[in-house]
């Protein structure tokens, strides 16, 4: 998959599919079993199976059998680092508009101190 | 495409190309025309500009006519949804992380309290 190489590549991907995102925000809330996990979910159960392992392949879950139940729960380094990265480019974004404004500002008054 | 079909799915798949994340990357710092934006990139130009409408597409960067280029910059709105839905969902866990803990700390302190 050259695509899908790097973590944060499979990450971003994992989370474009609302069915995976849904799983993401119920595990936000604490871990639970698979088979809690699946309840709300109108999809056969290799279906939902799959999504699962979505998420896990990339580190974002990580699923433990205990007993007779397999739990999940979220991995919060990867999605941390998924996150992080985001953060980064919006406040480079922030930091650039600032940037622009404060250029902006000093060619006004530059501007106003022109004798025409 | 029925596993890209809100704008949040089509957002993260956009993100889950480093190629596309580094376009990212480089308009967070301002606009700047497709040669330019192109440039450090070892990749045939139709093969980044499929990249660039895949970005577009998804509403997170803009593209404009202007003269004879053509400029791109970063569309922060939906970069933002993106964004905030990460930071909701972390907010999530860190807050049940929190509940846990005061739980247990509880629970210690009634252990603490019985007579054995």
């Amino acid at each position: 998959m050259p695509y899908h190489s790097t973590p944060l590549d499979l990450a971003f991907h994992a989370l474009s599919d609302p069915t995976r995102r849904a799983v993401v925000s119920r595990l936000a809330e604490g871990e639970v079993p698979v088979s809690v996990l699946a309840a709300p979910f109108d999809m056969a159960l290799p279906s939902f199976v799959q999504h699962l392992r979505v998420l896990e392949d990339c580190g974002l879950i990580i699923s433990e059998k205990r007993g007779r139940s397999r739990w999940c729960r979220l991995e919060r380094g990867r999605f941390d680092e998924a996150v992080n990265w985001m953060e980064a480019e919006r406040r480079r974004a922030a930091e650039q508009l600032d940037r622009l404004e404060v250029y902006l500002d000093k060619r006004e008054e530059s501007d106003d101190g022109k004798t025409f």
